[in-house]
C-alpha cells in the first residue's frame, strides 16, 4: 500500500526478496509509526530473529518472510550433495518455524516451498524452485487479500463504525491485509465509515500500526483503550467487528489470534454485533483437532510492565509503567470458539466457521 | 497502610488535613510507583486541581479530599456575614464537585459537611464544624473499609486467584481500600492467594498503584494486560473478581466504575466466575433512577495515545505510542448492570444489587 516518505507517496510491500544479495527485505515495524525504515536480513538466523523480535509480524507477513527465509537458506548452501542440502534446509525450516510457534502461516508457506523444491533434481534447481515458490506464496497472499476485501466490503454500510483489534493490515501481510482489506475495498467503492482501533496492549499494534495504515489511506479512525470496546458496544456505537487470525482450525472453526480477541468476541455476542474473522487460506490449519492443542506463546514480561513509544523529539524509548518489584503474565494469543464467530471472510467468500472443514486443502 | 520509605516502614493515610496551615495532605499518586511524595494543596482551587489532575484519585480518597477541601474553603473565608459565607462555601462545593463529575463520594462527603455546618450560628462555629465533619467522614471511611475487609475475606479461599481492576486500594480511600480490603484481611488471617492486577489502561492504575500496594504488603501478585483476563478465565485461572466503584445506584444496583469494569463483568458471567463490587456506603447514590443518567467523563486523548512511566534512571516520562496524526476516544468510566454482579460487599455485609434500595440512606 501507499506510504508518504519525505513528502512523496510511494508504494511498498511489507515483505519482498532481493535475489542478488539473497536478502529478505522487510519494513521494520518496531519503529513505526514514528519512523519508516526497511531492513534486509541476509541470513536465515537474521530472518528468524526478525520474526522473533517483531521486526516483522502478522500472519501473512511472517508466512512470506519464512518462505523467503527458507529460499534464502537453501540458496546459502554450498555444495551438490542433495542429502546434505536437505538437512541444511530442514535446519532452516525448524529455525524459522520456532520463531513464532502460535502461527501456522510460516509452516504452510514453507511446506509449499519444500513441495515445489522436491521436483528439482540438483541443488541449483531446488534453489531456483525455492525462490519461485516463495514468490508465488507472496503473490497469492496479495491476491487472497484483494479477494477478501471484495467479499468483506459488502458487510460495511455507509456511516458504520467498525472495530478492529491488533493489526491485520497490509503490514501484517505482503500487501493490503486481511481485516483491513474490506475497509480499503469499501473506501475504494466510495463508502464512508469510521474505524475504532483497539490499541492492543501490550505491544499496541492497533494504536501504532493499524492507525498509521488508516491515516496513510485517509480513512476516518479513532484509537481506543482495549477497555473501552465493551462500553462503546453497550452504547450502540459499534456496528461490526473484523479481526484477523494467526491460525484457524479448519476442523473446529476455532480462531487463535492476538490476546484480547476472545474478549471482543464475547462482548460482540452479548450485544448482538456481528463478529467476523478475515483470513487467507494459508492461515487455515487442517491438522489440529482442538484449539487446546494450539501452542500459546508466553511472551516477555517487560511488554506488560512497560511500553515503547516516542519521546518528544521522536526518539524511541521504553518506559516502565508497573511497580518496579512486580512481575507479569503475558500470554500473547487467545483462542475464540466458533459459536462466537458470525463468519470467516476468505478469498472464496464468507463462510460459517463450521463450513471450513469442507474447503479443499490449500496443498 | 505501610510504605517503605528510605528503608523504614511507616504508616501513611492517603488523605489528611493540617489544621495549622489549612492544607489538605495528599500522596501524589501520579508519581507512584516510581517515587513517593506528599503534596499539600493550600487553597480550594489547588485541591480541586489535585482531584482533576489525578494527584489524588479513587472514590473514598476524593470524597475525603473534597470534604477537607470544603472545610479548607470555609476556613479561608474572612468576615462574619453568614450569607456571604454560605455563598463562598457554595462556590467551593461546585468547584470540588465538578473536578470529577462521574463520582458521587465527593458530593456525599460535602453534603455531610454542609449538614453538620448548618447547626453553627456564626462563621467561626461553622468553620470548626466543617473540619470536624470532614474528619468524621475520613474516619468513617477507614472504619467502613475495615468492615468491608472482614466481610469480603470470607470469599477468598486458600490458593485462590483473584482478579482486580484499576485501583480500589488504600490509595483510593483514606486507608485500607475497598476492593483490596478483603485481600488485606484474608492475608491477616493467614490465607495465601494470588492477585492478578489488570493494568487498567489508559492510566494503568492497576499496574502502578495496586501492584505497588500489594508489593508493600507482601501479597503474591502479577500484572496482566487488560486483554488477558478473558483468556485466563477461559483457562480456569481466575476464581473470583473484586472491583471497586465510583458510584453505585441504590435504586437499580448499577455500578459506575473505571472503564473496562463492564467488560470484566461480562467475561466473568460467561465463565460462571463470581463478580463482586466492594464499596463503603458513601459510594451509594440514592437519587439517580437510571445508569443512563450517570455523567461519564470523557478524558483527554493523550491518555490513550501514549503512556506515562519511568525511564531507566527513574525519570518520569511520557511516550507517544499511537500514530502521531491519529486521534482517540477516551471514556473514563462505564456502567455495569446488576444482573452481572454477584454481590456488593458493603460495611454492613454482602448484599445483592437489588437489595441496596432497602438500605437506610447514609444521611
Amino acid at each position: 500500500m501507499n506510504v508518504r516518505v519525505r513528502g512523496r507517496t510511494r508504494h511498498f510491500r511489507t515483505v519482498s526478496f532481493d535475489v542478488r544479495t539473497n536478502a529478505v527485505c522487510l519494513i521494520d515495524q518496531r519503529l513505526l509509526p514514528h519512523r519508516f525504515r526497511q531492513v534486509r536480513p541476509a541470513t536465515v538466523a537474521a530472518t528468524a530473529a526478525a520474526i522473533r523480535d517483531m521486526t516483522v509480524r502478522g500472519a501473512g507477513a511472517i508466512g512470506a518472510t519464512a518462505a523467503y527465509g527458507l529460499a534464502q537458506g537453501a540458496r546459502a548452501f554450498r555444495g551438490s550433495d542433495l542429502r546434505r542440502f536437505e538437512a541444511h534446509v530442514d535446519a532452516a525450516f525448524a529455525r524459522l518455524r520456532d520463531a513464532r510457534p502460535t502461527a501456522v502461516d510460516p509452516v504452510n508457506a514453507m511446506l509449499a516451498v519444500r513441495e515445489a523444491m522436491a521436483s528439482g533434481n540438483t541443488v541449483p534447481e531446488r534453489q531456483r524452485l525455492a525462490v519461485e515458490a516463495a514468490t508465488r506464496f507472496a503473490e497469492e497472499n496479495v491476491a487472497d487479500c484483494r479477494a477478501i476485501g471484495e467479499h468483506g466490503a459488502d458487510l460495511i454500510r455507509h456511516g458504520a463504525t467498525v472495530l478492529t483489534h491488533c493489526n491485520a493490515g497490509w503490514l501484517a501481510f505482503v500487501d493490503i491485509g486481511s481485516a483491513t482489506a474490506p475497509l480499503y475495498a469499501a473506501q475504494a467503492r466510495g463508502c464512508r465509515f469510521t474505524v475504532l482501533c483497539d490499541e492492543t496492549r501490550p505491544r499496541c499494534q492497533g494504536a501504532s500500526l493499524t492507525a498509521w495504515e488508516l491515516a496513510q489511506e485517509g480513512i476516518d479512525h479513532r484509537v481506543i483503550a482495549d477497555n473501552a470496546a465493551g462500553w462503546l458496544m453497550q452504547q450502540g456505537k459499534i456496528d461490526l467487528v473484523i479481526v484477523g487470525a494467526d491460525r484457524v482450525l479448519a476442523r473446529t472453526g476455532e480462531v487463535a489470534n492476538k490476546i484480547g480477541t476472545y474478549t471482543k468476541a464475547v462482548l460482540a455476542r452479548r450485544h448482538g454485533i456481528p463478529f467476523y474473522v478475515a483470513i487467507p487460506e494459508s492461515t487455515l490449519d487442517f491438522h489440529l483437532a482442538s484449539g487446546r492443542d494450539i501452542p500459546i506463546e508466553e511472551r516477555g514480561e517487560e511488554e506488560v510492565l512497560g511500553a515503547w513509544g516516542a519521546r518528544s523529539g521522536g526518539h524511541r524509548a521504553y518506559v516502565r509503567i508497573a511497580n518496579p518489584s512486580s512481575r507479569a503474565l503475558n500470554p500473547g494469543f487467545d483462542v475464540t470458539p466458533p459459536d462466537l464467530i458470525t463468519g470467516i471472510i476468505t478469498p472464496r467468500g464468507i463462510l460459517r466457521p463450521n463450513d471450513l472443514r469442507t474447503l479443499p486443502r490449500c496443498r
